[in-house]
């Protein structure tokens, strides 16, 4: 073991020794004021403006849903333990509350150990989610349940369920990686780990199929992601669904089907009846033998709303993990959907889809969770003070 | 099943069904040159400056050794399959070369089926190394052997060794995944995959406990790192230690502990003599006790090496997978160096460490891998053609 004072010291004759004798533990004290700079937090080196980026913590809203998706996120999915009640939870929410509200400022969280790493935000959000559990546990009516289950479900355990989610997103790798190791720590005595999922985005939009993602979005957030009335007033829900991306297959289909099975062209993606990516698709139009130009089964179609007030908010990332030794990938996307109203809103459009898409050639779900996102808090306030406080 | 024909109709009357008639294919196949815009390759929709540069890839010398390091990189580690000589290790960097002078440079794969993915280079290397079982295969003298044992390592052979490495960088996530599919592709004939290792850095160049990296480096490139004479001139050799941190107990340490540690200050980087980053450690300085400012173990002090023409060029990238249910983080360093003479520049320096490093209480060496790395090619070469060719 090397001992705080054997470091001190400094010439320790071996690595694993101890001092010796007294006076030399007393050197070893005295050398500390003598030998060492102040520990002053002088921030990032090099940061640029990506680092130093910052996003608003507190709001109406929780920052990271409405917020311009970051390059890369961790989605950190927990369960209480055994005997977790309200007061306890209530303690957790404020502690993270804290640390989120610090670390997205690019200050250090109160029991930050490497204080250099929160100097660079890199436009860091921490948003935080409840589970049906986590209601439970807090004797509180939940205002979310379990999803119901879809023809095409091939669910996991590992990557489905969870108490608390807390999402971490930042444009910078080592922000997010700390700041999951703050939050991680200070959730130790209340909650275990049951998934981390981690997401990255391209600046250039596309998925690991080619395809461009995020043309159609819900823009009417007022009404299609927060919620209006009752103890998520200013909230949201969500669903995270981790699905797997039969890339090796997709590989062997031809542009045209692929083109066909989105609804869109791979180029630009624009609609298969447009020639930009904005253009609003045409789905009356029929080819000169009387098919749909874009077809009956095409993902675009399926999963259109035309009603803006019930669009999903989609805010997907790409997950990327490993190798199988024979080189078969493990990858998908972590798509992730605030609505006002999950039976509303995600339940018809994924029902739709496990119905008949023609994606669902490629891609599989194999993780499923859903959320109350509690609305923003003000200075002193914490997240979930309207739901249990 | 959906078949292309059936995608292609666009009116297919359930997902699973096939197409009945003669006519309806008929139908279906007029139907792709009517509804299908060309599949020509638009590049990025929304491409940043990021997005598009670019690394030269032909040259006397490989890129991605001495390029400035991007924010991502995987590298993979295969085996060839037993019975794979000499030619058909030739076939195989032929196709792998080709795929990297051209996905390199923003353009896709021979036999891509993402085109859109490769518009988007990002700084994009592609690094081959050959470790010594490719030569014994190809019945050639090997320039490189396995490193020795180390006193500290607790090396797994899931993260060790390897016939062949292709490091793959770039400055986006997608991009680097594609590349990497790419070459597992068209690596899949010839070898499996042996590991995969991915790591990303961070724009104010911390790792993961907080520590700026890459102060002094290797700057004399021509006598330390590339080598001179021989068939590897151009050349170089590769080591690549995967470094697990316990960052559980460096959190335990305090600040004071963690600078000696390595002989510099957190906050800046500075040598625990100087008041710069950039400013020379001063290894005889002593406190007024007598105790040298920058301790004996200190990990700059051990790893220092006074001649440049010795150096070691250092490019590390940080690694962060997953947790434990208990929230125990697997990370670490991804330490990759570069140097002309393993024997005469890697083994001395890491001796050094593993016989009384301060870090070695925080760090413990999980990996290791050693590659020869051939110069680089002309247009209509490829990489190790002056070694196996
Ligand atoms: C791996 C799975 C998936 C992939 C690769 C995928 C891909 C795409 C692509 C390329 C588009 C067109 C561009 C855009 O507007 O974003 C799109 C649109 C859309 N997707 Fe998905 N998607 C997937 C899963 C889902 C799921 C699970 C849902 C919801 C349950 C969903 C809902 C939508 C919606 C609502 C649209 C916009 C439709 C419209 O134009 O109105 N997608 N998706
Ligand atoms: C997780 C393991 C390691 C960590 C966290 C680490 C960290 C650091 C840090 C913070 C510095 C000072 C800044 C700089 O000059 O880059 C440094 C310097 C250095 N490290 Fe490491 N290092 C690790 C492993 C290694 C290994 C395995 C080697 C070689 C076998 C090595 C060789 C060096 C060298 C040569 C220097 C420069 C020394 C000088 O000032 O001349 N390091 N390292």
């Amino acid at each position: 073991m090397i001992t705080r004072r054997g470091l001190l010291t400094g010439g320790v004759a071996t690595v694993t020794g101890a001092l010796a004798t007294p006076a030399a533990k007393a050197a070893a004290a005295t050398a500390v004021a003598d030998a060492t700079a102040p520990a002053t937090v002088t921030g990032a080196a090099s940061g640029t403006a990506t680092g130093t980026a910052v996003e608003p913590f507190h709001g109406a809203h929780q920052a990271g849903v409405a917020t311009a998706p970051q390059a890369h996120a961790v989605f950190l999915g927990f369960d209480l333990l055994k005997g977790t009640r309200r007061e306890a939870i209530v303690r957790l929410l404020q502690l993270l509350t804290d640390d989120a509200a610090r670390l997205t400022q690019g200050r250090p969280a109160l029991a930050d150990t490497e204080p250099e790493l929160a100097a660079n935000p890199a436009r860091l959000t921490i948003t935080f989610g409840f589970g049906p559990g986590l209601f439970a546990a807090a004797g509180v009516d939940s205002p979310v349940r379990a999803l119901p289950a879809f023809s095409t479900d091939r669910l996991e355990k590992r990557w489905s369920g969870g108490d608390l989610l807390v999402q971490v997103c930042a444009d910078d790798t080592v922000t997010v990686a700390h700041a999951v190791r703050m939050i991680v720590k200070d959730t130790r005595s209340f909650a275990r780990v049951r998934w981390t999922q981690r997401g990255f985005r391209s600046t250039n939009r596309r998925n690991l199929m080619g395809q461009i993602e995020g043309t159609v979005n819900a823009t009417d957030l007022d009404r299609a992601v927060w919620i209006g009335a009752g103890p998520l007033r200013g909230g949201t829900t969500m669903v995270l669904r981790r699905i797997r991306m039969k890339l090796e297959t997709w590989d062997a289909a031809d542009r045209v089907a692929r083109e066909f099975t989105i609804g869109r062209k791979l180029g630009d993606g624009a609609p298969l009846t447009g020639s930009a990516e904005t253009d609003p698709p045409d789905y009356a139009r029929k080819n000169r033998l009387g098919f749909p130009v874009i077809p009956e089964f095409a993902h675009i179609r399926r999963a259109h709303v035309a009603d803006p007030a019930l669009r999903l908010l989609r805010r997907p990332y790409n997950y990327d993990e490993g190798l199988s030794p024979e080189g078969e990938s493990d990858s998908g996307l972590l798509f992730a959907s605030y609505q006002a109203d999950v039976a509303a809103q995600f339940v018809p459009v994924q029902r739709m889809l496990a119905e008949g898409d023609l994606l669902n050639e490629w891609v599989t779900h194999i993780g499923s969770a859903v959320f109350a996102v509690p609305p923003g808090c003000a200075p002193g306030g914490w997240i979930g003070e309207g739901l249990l406080g």
